[in-house]
């Protein structure tokens, strides 16, 4: 374990120097891909061939679910499984140059066993699971308290919100304030280290692999609206939280079933 | 005008090691003002104390429009006046420990000559004013290309987004997508540096004050809804943006006036 921690945290660390590079001296390839505003670039390939081949080359046998490439429909869950999203915010990459992040998650059997998020411009990178606890660079994380709904910021989706999908305008009338930064990332590194008392959002696996891994080893929960686990296979809408403000979020969105 | 610069700068540089210090080391008295969502600390207090105290010292004829103290009315802008927000973003103070400006601007015979937005947690410090052009910590900001609506972010406020103020859904909807970070000054900040095409809010003078200033000098406008100028007496729903997206987010503000 402690030999393939050291081995993916050098992948981002090395994967981030290429972006801070690429934003620094290249003009980068955009291009569209389901709508004018789902961006792919070069460095999304790239950093997704990156990964792949340092995956491969450490454990010829692991599986691969990712975003880019192909790689984004995975059946068998079974054995070594490597969740990858190259560049998560890749609007955020384009546009701000910022508030994007590098991720990974790890599965065995079908259990999430680590997960990793690197906030490359920030620096701030979230890794561990179940077995060894959650780290903010070589920090540990200690969670000491949740934020209530009322108490705290809630990450959300801008589409979910404008449509008030699972009554979202409600839930962020709760809250203390609603934010939108466009990266599922760094939304989960703001619940994990108490920023926030919630996420909801529509994602990928590859969104949110990692995030759900590293949050619930700190004794949050992220699911469905219904309280149904995700399946690591289509895009769905995701609570994320810890408990007090799970359990405020779904009876409120449950007030309002139309929109979802 | 060297001197007051070097000046007001120092001042933001000290008063934000005093808030650093007091993330790190002290509870925070938060108490609500019109609403519980509407955030104000200790430190709000004792950083508008301290910038009031530099500016009596250094001009004692100085007036002083701020957030905090009762000073947040101004009748007479003739001479040297000081608008202060000793910590934009107070929410995000207290909740996120980032993502809050100390701001500065100072007028002249009610003319805008400088402007101070000092995002502490980030170390990005914009500064300048039409005489001298725009500073992003010590490098010359240089305004090479405005990104109309499509092409670029949009900086929103959640309130006025939800309640579609202005037509902002569809205004968003033209943009690359919206962005909510719960503070003027970062917002202010990513505009002045190119990566928003606009911000459309709900500001006090304390808010959009500096920011004006400094983005006005990189040749973009900063108005109300419907192209009248802000007047720096009481909150006002404001539209900051280049030339292109200025003109675009007018023209759909139009389409459905009925929000304002």
């Amino acid at each position: 374990m402690q030999i393939l921690i050291s081995e993916v945290k050098s992948w981002l660390l090395e994967a981030g120097e290429r972006l801070k590079e690429a934003l620094l001296d290249e003009k980068l390839q955009v291009d569209t891909k389901l709508s004018r505003t789902d961006l792919v670039t070069n460095l999304d390939k790239e950093i997704q061939d990156f990964l792949v081949g340092k995956i491969m080359t450490f454990d010829p046998k692991a599986k691969i679910l990712g975003e880019e490439n192909g790689q984004d429909k995975l059946e068998d869950f079974s054995g070594r499984v490597f969740v990858i999203d190259p560049i998560d915010g890749t609007m955020n990459f384009v546009l701000e140059g910022e508030n994007f992040c590098i991720m990974v998650a790890i599965y065995e059997e079908g259990k999430g066993v680590l997960g990793f998020i690197y906030d490359v411009m920030k620096n701030e990178f979230l890794w561990g699971g179940p077995s060894i606890g959650v780290y903010v660079n070589e920090e540990r994380v200690q969670q000491t308290k949740y934020l209530s709904l009322e108490e705290g910021l809630l990450g959300v989706n801008a589409k979910m919100y404008t449509h008030n999908i699972g009554n979202l305008q409600a839930i962020g009338d709760v809250s203390m304030g609603i934010r939108m930064c466009g990266c599922a990332g760094v939304e989960f590194i703001h619940l994990a280290l108490g920023r926030r008392a919630g996420y909801i959002s529509n994602l990928a696996p590859w969104d949110y692999a990692a995030g759900q891994i590293l949050v619930e080893t700190l004794g949050m929960t992220v699911t469905k609206f219904d309280g149904e686990s995700l399946n690591l296979d289509e895009r769905e809408f995701c609570v994320a939280a810890g408990p007090a403000a799970y359990t405020q979020i779904l009876k409120l969105s449950l007030e309002n079933k139309e929109g979802y």
